[in-house]
């Protein structure tokens, strides 16, 4: 290690919140580090925030304007939170190249693809202890178990010393589909030494320790054997190893397994692509399965989240591709619910309700495992690897906070490290020594938009308050032609008025600007606050609500 | 009772739902009933699909329809979801009285007496044994221990037999403020015959006894006595006995106590006023408390749901009335949160985190006791009433479905009857006999308006999709005058077209009147039909979405 260089990290997204994942690491003298990319991922929007906002991503401005010296991004699994905004992004990182494994750079690909951006910039790396070159860092992809195939914890090796970046992980030795986690290889890695580990956060606070994938055979082959009629169960899609015991649960119960939603077909073609899947029940075409006794079916359906457009919504509001629930038959959502998506997820578990439909959720804790790391598993990961210095990642900033104090009572050191800080891990104390600003972008329909632009916020104020257009038009003496036109969206008419709000409105327009001057009328800034202000006072003392006024002044010439 | 007649019961919120409470009862010949109505509640509006409204009431229009028959209103107790929506829907029922027990009937008092309607309708009624006389009915309010202050459940005698309407409840021989549940009571009343069992679901699906509320003291008088610096300690207003237990356990540990929040103080003083609070620690004022070391503090605030007005948000966000919280003070949430609020909590309980407050909040169950019965305190209720007839209310489809499968379960009737369903309890066998249409009603600012009249859509698309404004002039021979003018709001601009997104909206607009007809520009309908696809086509090809577009059309005479 050179004198006066030094190894930096950064969390762009992820850090403080769950989802959006974009960490940096930078080695060089400072203001010149060779910088990688660790994740490239997108969080999901929702009304009271982002209404209409079709994907939200970590602003990454900072790497941006150093995209000179990038030499890689590495995506460590293909869950959407991890590589969703790849493609999207990739026109302001402009990396010379992309790591992935195998299933990873086949997601990794696509999205690049749909982003009209170059497939062949994604490399495909072997696993650990093969490991890759990108500037001064040495890279390993480690393989680790979690609730999609082939996820990698990162061990970044630098003229300062080894990072291992722990990615989405659990310690499961029989991941059902894909590989166990080692601990023996983490054994190794630990013993050759490891500066820093940067560690998921999202279970910190679960004090048991986690269960394996392969726990919910049992139980889930119970529920469908024992099930009378048809049964329809969901999970997330990208977790193959789910779908492969409820499927199997289905063979073993005589049943014909049937696959419907575009995301978990996709998912399960990949995954044999990509030879991660080695075997998995013959499945039959939804055509096909209308010709078979109900109580011979078992439906793998997307929409664990109650997206109002996915598989298991269209079967709780009345039937999917002619397949229709009755009294009798068995929902199994074999998910957890992300928050924010609580009453999405009610609203369909009481319309299956209504239909008779039996519903079986994840609550008792029978029929679903995280595929994250509880508080005693991340005691179990410090041990194995013994880092100098413990940095939370992946979590709210309750969980980093609590993971790092997990850290601090086993006596090894722990730091907060928050979207935007730039921690230096050169020396045996690691310091956060900047703060950058970060923040997010929306892609707004096909539009990419700063989170803080202010047209979202103008759609939430419509949505409290609704929206008057207003027309005047002024002759060629600059007076008002005829009378105002208003015209509301989304509010309510009121009898408290003759001609109700809009005439109201109207009216109130025309007052207000009878009483102006020559000189403020021909002032358009002017006129639009007196017409602004007018619209504001009759909406509150009849209706209650300021709304947003839009004013379009015309002049005749 | 009368050849002939007969005793119906009908939901009209609340069954199939959490919240929203409002029961008809009737006795009386077929279309000739005499009514009582219970409880009259609100439910709380979300971004999804209510943005903007503040409250959510059910729809009365088949009490309404029939208000010559209604002999009373009774409140089980002073939650918003049975008493919120009494003095707006007043005008619609005109009821000749309204029961309630004092405390309650200071509420319901309070709720008519806002919205200018009569308070001295509201009577005050003594307990049970004490009735009072409804037409047929005969009312009777027997205390129960819930998480508010003296609520009731009602027994309703009929000459076609005895209902028992539970009203929430739960199972506590020592609810700290209020009356215990007696169990011998309700031996009692079920001693005397009980026909049917009208009954709270909310926590049908918990498999362990509820815990009494006075189990809290220890743990919570446990925590803040080893807090070091400032604590401040949320919960429902209305949970007078929480905030007894925590501010007895802040007095314990030699703290003055501060109460914030409009809601929280004016709940103390009704309570003490109408004497169901009979001791409470003194308090002092927010300003005295800012010359008090921080240590010696402990605030009671509102805002346990993450309310972005409420004291606790404000404390999350830098400070209240000159209090600021610190690194080393600690946060209590002794509170459930609700569904639909999970985001709102998780922001505030982050910004605290970001300050380096420690938050408890009731994760692990140690701080907060529901004020439902769980399962096995409904088979106690259903053992000492022993009804004939099980009918599950307050309760999404899914709980009223599995509140009927335990009264099946131990040999008794059940019948899901969501809203709408009018059931015949008057012979041996329930049944529903007829549906009626049930609906919402928004208060939407001050303006009461139906679910469905498309206002609050209107809303939703705009906020999903953005607004333009388009206003076009036609002269005296009918030719558009200028050009049109287009104003978007909240849409994303574009740099796909040199003038932006409104350039390229008036570019089309403009191209299309253009080509138009000299007959079709004379007739509005079809000007406003070119301008709304000429939008809808630009701005799904430059932004892919589709926004709600008001069109002004001015013809110069």
């Amino acid at each position: 290690m050179a004198d006066g260089e030094r190894l930096i990290y950064l969390a762009l997204g992820g850090a403080g919140e769950i989802g959006m994942n974009m960490y940096v690491y930078g080695y060089g003298r400072p203001g010149r580090e060779r910088l990688i990319m660790v994740d490239c991922g997108v969080t999901f929007s929702n009304m009271d925030s982002s209404p209409g906002v079709d994907l939200i991503m970590a602003d990454p401005h900072w790497v941006q304007a150093r995209a000179d010296r990038l030499e890689a991004i590495v995506i460590t699994h293909a869950h959407e939170d991890h590589v969703g905004a790849l493609g999207l992004l990739f026109p302001r990182l402009k990396a010379p190249v992309v790591y992935a494994r195998r299933f990873t750079a086949a997601h990794a690909k696509l999205k690049m693809e749909r982003a009209g951006q170059d497939t062949t910039l994604v490399h495909q790396v072997d696993p650990w202890p093969r490991t890759v070159q990108a500037g001064p860092f040495t890279i390993g992809f480690v393989p680790v178990s979690h609730s999609i195939p082939e996820c990698s914890s990162i061990v970044i090796d630098t003229p300062a010393g080894r990072v291992v970046h722990s990615a989405d992980f659990k310690i499961d030795p029989s991941p059902v589909v894909g590989e166990p986690f080692s601990p023996e290889t983490f054994g190794e890695i630990g013993a050759q030494g490891v500066k820093a580990l940067v560690c998921d956060s999202t279970n910190v606070f679960v004090e048991w320790p986690g269960r394996s994938e392969a726990t919910l055979a049992g139980p889930i082959g119970e529920l469908v054997r024992e099930a009378k009629g048809m049964v329809v169960a969901t999970t997330f899609a990208s977790n193959v190893a789910r779908l492969k015991t409820i499927a199997e649960a289905g063979q073993a119960a005589g049943r014909s397994v049937v696959v419907v939603g575009r995301a978990m077909k996709q998912m399960l073609a990949t995954a044999r692509t990509a030879e991660v899947l080695d075997s998995f029940p013959p499945t039959l075409d939804p055509q096909d399965a209308l010709e078979m006794p109900r109580e011979r079916l078992l439906v793998l359906a997307t929409g664990s989240q109650g997206e109002r457009r996915a598989a298991m919504a269209q079967f709780a509001a009345g039937s999917y591709q002619g397949m229709e629930l009755k009294k009798g038959d068995m929902v199994l959502f074999s998910s957890r619910t992300i928050p924010g998506n609580e009453l999405d997820v009610a609203r369909v578990l009481n319309q299956l309700s209504e239909r008779g439909v039996r519903v079986v959720d994840e609550s008792d804790g029978r029929y679903h495992v995280s595929g994250h790391p509880n508080r005693p598993d991340l005691v179990t990961m410090h041990e194995l690897l013994r880092p100098q210095i413990v940095v939370p990642n992946h979590g709210e900033h309750r969980h980093l906070v609590s993971h790092v104090e997990l850290a601090q009572g086993a006596g090894r050191q722990g730091l907060v490290a928050a979207n935007g800080a730039i921690v230096d891990l050169t020396g045996d104390e690691a310091r956060v020594v900047d703060h950058v600003e970060t923040g997010r972008i929306y892609l707004d329909g096909t539009e990419l938009i700063g989170a803080t632009d202010g047209v979202v916020r103008e759609r939430v104020r419509m949505a409290l308050r609704g929206h008057v257009a207003v027309s005047v038009i002024f002759d060629e003496e600059g007076r008002p032609l005829g009378g105002s036109w208003a015209e509301p969206r989304g509010l309510p008419d009121t009898d408290r008025y003759p001609d109700g709000i809009g005439g109201a409105l109207e009216a109130a327009i025309d007052a207000s600007l009878g009483r102006a001057k020559k000189a403020e009328l021909a002032n358009d800034d002017t006129v639009e606050r007196l017409v602004v202000q007018a619209s504001n006072r009759v909406c509150m003392d009849l209706l209650g609500k300021k709304p947003v006024v839009t004013v379009m002044i015309s002049r005749l010439e």
